[in-house]
């Protein structure tokens, strides 16, 4: 019988058996592979070549109680029952790739945890050892969520939050007041007069608040009043945008336009208007709200407020990872102009 | 000057301060948290109270390193540089999405890692500690990357692939061939007569190449032949199809009906037919492939043939985290009826 050492089920290899083959100590191992001035060059050279013949890796959770860093973020999605996959929230996963891509390029992986309300919450990733700092996404609608670990960040550095409903906390949001306005003008601008937000409004700071509260202030500069759904219905964003636009036409059918405090209420309004045959952007113009890749699909692609994601992205990090004790961070917004919105 | 416990910096508590609190040696406090048989229930609460009141938290790193257990998947998406969010591969993430609800629902949480083929490749997630088992996902396309890790998978086990192109590998895939068939002769079925395949080829046993063989065998069951487009550009999936479409249209413009192999390229065909006044679904019929979500927002709404990317998941994992011994598996996948093809 021939023996096929590549074949055969690996035995780990250890610190020990690079040290015996390397002639050194376990530990002249170790601090070679960490880098430490202590070993020269000649040594760690010998050490490297030794562990790439055995084919030895370093076991990171060893590796990690020695130097206290596991190199990975932990990302938990907050979600409801309306936000499950596959046609759950899309803007997260857009956030969790810009998350992903700005944590590989600090040389971190991206530990994703999926939580519920109603299930089992977890934000111990640092205590736990398996995370050097955790970023918490999800909707201001979680608020018992929200509240658990409002009350973890409390007690703990390294935990950063994107669209939790309260400003007492350590979080990075949208500048959604300036989004507001933006849109709004934008809409003022291209000639549309009755402008109408489509957006439930909730209780306290939410992200849709600010908004709103951007959108009012320049109406009001132009002597325009602000005019509200009165009705949203149960159901996903698209289906809510939809009743919203049907409620406010019925009411007022001279509306000539839409501020949507998020692209999947846009796409709704979208669906409305294509229902009663309103032409977009002739008749009727639109605005949302994330920058969602999916309103570059729809008919006509959707004229949209985006937030710089990468940028978010790099805020949140910075806050769970490096702990950077500023308490709030904006992140710029910029209009991405389709064809939702008549040309100038 | 007050001490208030809360605020300051807090020192770790180790499972000796639970045992010495508790009055037990360290070894029962770790069978205890273990839920072993050795302990009393009696023993068990005295522990689990002390932990609770001392706020105990396993080191996940520590405890690892005993149980050899890591309860975590690790999932590589491979991009190229067309895939960058978060205007990239959307699939990607809806698949990963289905991937993070599984292994929630195993008790898992996901480790996710973005690499590209230009980059460093690693997928040694297991061997280093940090999981129990590694997907991964991709496109065909990244050809040497794949290489890299069917190699890697020869020498270890907990490896499974979504996307790869070889046959001699551990992989799950949709039933591609079975997903070709069904949405040309739904095609045929509703009246279309001329349907021309978009995707580009390539070489090798892409699943591209499988949802062509799949339209290929209706079309010649019906005594009918495939049409195919002879360029594709370089650039995103949607721009490959728009021009796909244009070159077939514009070679042979009694063309009524396209089955494209992805749902980004359909988007692409719906556009050059809106450029040229073709009516969808009236005067042309389009079926695409992978059941995205933003086929709810195009105009029409795409039909669409999707994998079960619940049912994917699962056989993900098994694979990667159970270690199951079948070399592939399919996954089966169903026609989504939107409006992009005529009524019956």
């Amino acid at each position: 019988m021939s023996s096929e050492p590549s074949e055969t089920k690996a035995t780990r290899v250890t610190s020990f058996d690079v040290a015996e083959r390397a002639g050194v100590n376990q530990s002249t191992v170790s601090r070679a592979l960490a880098g430490s001035p202590q070993v020269t060059p000649a040594t760690r050279e010998r050490v490297l070549a030794v562990a790439r013949e055995l084919g030895y890796t370093v076991d990171q959770r060893a590796s990690g109680l020695r130097t206290g860093r596991t190199d990975t973020v932990a990302v938990v999605i907050l979600q409801g029952p309306e936000d499950k996959a596959p046609s759950g929230n899309p803007f997260y996963f857009e956030l969790l790739g810009s998350i992903c891509e700005a944590a590989s390029a600090r040389g971190l992986e991206t530990l994703v945890s999926l939580q519920s309300e109603d299930g089992r919450l977890s934000g111990d990733y640092v205590k736990r050892g398996q995370a050097d700092g955790t970023i918490v996404i999800g909707s201001a609608r979680h608020s018992s969520a929200w509240t658990y670990f409002q009350q973890l960040q409390r007690s703990t550095g390294n935990l950063a939050f994107w669209g939790s409903p309260f400003d007492d906390a350590r979080w990075v949001r949208s500048d959604n007041h300036g989004g507001g306005r933006i849109a709004t003008s934008h809409l003022l601008d291209r000639g549309y007069r009755k402008i109408a937000f489509v957006g439930p409004l909730g209780t306290g700071p939410g992200q849709f608040a600010e908004r709103f509260a951007g959108y009012r202030e320049a109406l009001a500069e132009r002597g325009a009043q602000p005019i509200e759904a009165s009705i949203y219905p149960d159901g996903d964003r698209k289906s809510q945008g939809y009743h919203a636009a049907r409620d406010m036409i019925e009411r007022d059918g001279s509306i000539d336009a839409f501020f949507a405090a998020s692209d999947r209420l846009a796409f709704g309004v979208l669906d409305y208007l294509k229902e009663i045959g309103r032409d977009v952007p002739e008749d009727v113009g639109i605005v949302g709200f994330d920058g969602m890749s999916a309103g570059t699909i729809s008919s006509p692609p959707l004229t949209t407020v985006a937030p710089d994601l990468a940028k978010a992205a790099e805020a949140l990090l910075r806050m769970a990872i490096d702990g950077e004790t500023s308490v709030t961070q904006r992140v710029n917004v910029k209009l991405i102009e389709r064809a939702s919105v008549r040309p100038a």
